[in-house]
């Protein structure tokens, strides 16, 4: 099973970011704790602080793999072009967000992207990520 | 590690309802299948229609589990009342929904008993469920 | 043909409200009142204040009725747990209204748990209920 | 007894509507149906796709009938004149819709018209009309 | 001088309307007052339940008047097209109410036609058409 | 026959004003117009750019004058302590504005002062000041 | 082909508008504007101001023309009466404005019986009506 | 004279919530103070987390009790059932907050239930019940 | 122990106002009321109807007296000002209504001076003076 | 006449969205069916997934095109930079969409880029941007 | 040059106001700051917590000085009275602010004072005002 | 002293806009200007169309740069992307403005990215960098 990693914008940055909203963790130190957890999928990841080329990402992802973790940072409650592209793409899409969006301010309460994927994770940290794989395993099959 | 699953009004009705939009199992398989994927666990539920018989089993959820899996139904858009349940019990909490609510009703996007657990998990039919406990073996230790 | 009504919070309080608003009878009158214009009729009747009560009422009708007339009181504005019975409950459901709501107050004008009814009956007093009774007779043949 | 049946814009058009939603009879049929079925009122019906003819039709009522079933179609929702027409005229009125507005679009939420009639009766099809001839026999003494 | 009066919806049913809040007159009344005080002008007038036709009598006024007072009724709030009428007819527009809009309800709040008029007189009964007359031999000259 | 005109902020200085949307005259100016056109009427008046000051004048009319013309100025939209004034006060009040607020800002189109007066006259400069004036020698016997 | 050009208030009076807004052509002109253009489409038009008449026109057209070019003027945005008109005809419909309503007052915005068009198109003055009609000769085949 | 204090959901858990934004005193700590400084009245208590309870509660009221003193929690904000239940209820009723609801979250705004009491007091932790005990003691003679 | 009593607008003016929504007392035989229930504390009190003028009283407030009364009127609902100085000044402060303004206008809903207070009573005419001494008497030590 | 064809987002991916909605052409088809249709006009056209990509082309086309034909896809309604970009571009514009945005989803009815173009067309599929070539050859002169 | 600088309520008492959201300076430490960084300016101040009083102060700037520095304070985001007084004066005008509105509360959102100044700096404390007297000896010249 | 002056979409385009509004400068003359009068200063500028290329450049800025005047242009209202990395960002950050928002489009009046900013500088044209300038001399020290 191939699985594709979407990072939107800043999540490049996590080393700097306010750990105990976010994680302790790193980018890298999420996908090898991925590969750690989930010896048996082969993990891709692609991270851009821009918006179309998240979209480009998810447009190439139906072909080359079988699902699609996807935390789109702050595009997520106003991108329409990332909303689209979830659509066109048909493999099983969830989106992920590191900290725990229904309790923080009011312009990240309007979960847009997350309409057309299959489902939506958020508030565990670097866990909100193994816990979407752990349901790639179940739903992909 | 014991755990106890909360279910709100209507979750007694499963096998009545949409299947494509809920899930295909009762009640009782969903338990049943949370057994069998966490044999370590134990697993404890209960479910009521009663608004307030939820904020009474939260509040004696402390000191008997290590954890609450809770499906407020159609309370979680509009109860204060657990909302300040939730507030009170400090283990560790995570509110599970069957159906996408991102994708369903203007009055199903406030997540305002969400607020207070740590984190929120929408869209994966009887996998929430799965999730969640997966999440909890990993965040109680 | 057997009928169940089903009554929300304050209904069983009727001789003490404002009876130019609501009715001059109680609960029993009213209900005595249909079988004397319906005796082809079966009635039975619950009330109660509690939302999660008629919740289990209304989930509990469709083995043993062929249609329900439902005034949900102060739930009706607010209540999805009620909405999400109603639309689990596959007999014709009619909600009524004693007083007028579309030129009462503000928060009375949602009509949330109608959306999960045949239809909706608001401002006849006592006779609000007959004419439900009068269109289930139609309704369900 | 002499009842005035006021139908306003489109209404003319049934059998070209989407019978699931409105009614499988036209105008014509609903009349017959309500004086086969109280062959004690004389009825009297106009329909106009004028909303100044509607409030030209009401205020002529006043004397000449004992009771109106209004079905104002998409004027219920913004017409101010007619909601004062209807406050003008003091005979019982009832306002009736074939479809369910409750489940319908949001622009069709706003109940304008309705309060200043008796009542309001939505959801039944053509038996939105008969159910409102009951009512008025009761109300009519 | 020559003056067009235009009256809206039910202007033509005062006598039936609450005179505390409209005014003890009706309208050939108002008119009969109008010339008693300003025997100086002649005054016509057209009242219209219909929103069109009042788009039309607007029309027609530029070349025959010298000056309208309107009271557009219920389509004060929400006629876009009697908006757009009196934009294109360029002698002095006085809208005028019987009744005190700014304390009476929510939906009479929007002034929408009054924008393309001169301005604006409400809340003195058959006196706010007198000061609109005065009013009018003062700004045409 | 006593009148008390009462000016808000800014009234004072209508030389400095837009002529095109307030008036070509100053305060004393339309003070003179008011006396000459109104040779019975005693007029006093009173400026103040302190909303306080405003109230205090209000709450002194009503022994000392027969009617009030009031222009609020900026307070019109806001001022509750303005409001709650009139509401005390008992002789005849009308509300008056020079320009025609309805095809101004957003935040000038809500009336709040106006609800406790007689009624209220909006854009026709200084000759609405006249128009008051004129009406109050109709209301006052 | 035959095409029926319906025209709402105030379309008749172009020659007195702001013809950098709408357009230098009347109505008449753009007719001939239109059959010059399409020499092989039959044009029939009707202008009026009562809503009502438009709704009936609508009602008329499926029977007697293969398409209709609408501008419902200032009833675009309100009429629910011209919006279920619309829905009971069948042939193609396009809604044109002369002006480009993007841009002008925020009660043009909202696009109502644009919804029951196969489109929209707003902007091009009399070439919006020339774009329709070029459009009706591609979808009507 | 014999008061019935009402706690509505989540006052039974006082001792575990921040006692610097709720009390320091439990329940019991609380009625015994309040017959400690008030010993010429008689107290009963009732707590419950189920809504419709606790509109039992106060319908049970009106002939056991002289005044009500009434918490009802978070459902003070959403319930038009309790609210309902006050209306009916004749007895003098104080509604009282431990914490300030003013300066709390947006969804403790909304003072609903308050609407049908005789008044409400709000920040003053355990001492908003004894000020609403010594206002009882003045309203009730 | 001294306490100061402020009065924003219109407070004295009390005999003139209605005496069912707020009290039958004037502001004098309020302070008088204080005085004798309260033996024990030196009352001072200050009444305007500028904004500033209760802005100064509330800065002077902090070195003079050990706690505020304060009923800002009018200001209540849209001072930023009184709410800034309340903020500064330390000592405690409790906002009084006479009227219960949960069940009065829309406007009045707004508690925005009162988030810098200790708390908020409302509704109990000249009693909520009394329960404001009441509680100071238990909050200052 | 050369004409820059600007596509945005998701407009690479026709051939895979719906076509009942969309289009049955994927973009290289409507660019050919242009050239065939409008043989004297001279396409370049661009596509890109990023907002500011977009924002660069328009830049550019000034001083090389004679008119744009531009659909912004999912920025339509959120970008503000490219409502910028156009308004600097001074050749004609036209905004076209494949779908009928009129009837589609809440989030899709703000035109924000639209106010900085000549006009907008939607809802015609392909043809709609034949429409706007056609328009731009009457435009352009 | 001769600048004025005008403070509104509140701004007397920044040596009790939270430093680190305001200024650690008082007023007058701010106005010695500007004269030493700035000597070739003549400064004059005025405080006041009245807005009628600002609004005098605004009045009288246009003959005295050359430019405006003004912190309405509270007022800012309310009064009408003051945004009208600075339209009424021409010479340069800027509104500067300690703290930094744009992260504090909602209520401090709207700038609606701003609307007639030059131009707006918010958030750099003492060093707001400073910006601003070096932007005047840019602008006035 | 480093500062990097970050500047987003359409920036590139200054001699292009309405210099009434913005500036009569280019970019470049902007920061020839800025060297001149900030000799001491080291200026370095990055200018982009992408949203995601502002985010990358803030990310860079922290360690090569004491300060950074930003201008986001057009995404400053809705850019959660750019908010999130100024909030990583821990140089003093000043946000800018040619033109003054204030009284701009309602679009432009949310000011999102301003609030991880020290502060916020808006209408003063080429003034408003040199403001920004001048303040970093004043917080970096």
């Amino acid at each position: 099973m191939k699985i594709f990693i979407i990072n939107g914008p800043n999540l490049n940055m996590l080393s700097k970011r306010d750990e105990t909203k976010y994680t302790s963790l790193n980018n890298d130190q999420i996908i090898d704790l991925l590969k750690k957890e989930f010896p048996g999928i082969e993990f891709a990841s692609f991270q851009s602080n821009l918006e179309g080329e998240l979209v480009s990402a998810i447009q190439s992802a139906d072909e080359n793999y079988d699902g699609i973790i996807i935390n789109p940072g702050g595009y997520s409650h106003t991108s329409v072009a990332i909303l689209d592209a979830l659509e066109v793409c048909k493999i099983p899409k969830i989106e992920v967000h590191l900290s725990h969006l229904a309790n923080r301010e009011e312009y990240r309460q309007n979960l847009l992207t997350a309409k057309n994927t299959n489902g939506y994770i958020s508030g565990f940290k670097e866990n909100s990520y193994l816990a979407a794989a752990y349901l790639l395993t179940r739903i992909i099959k």
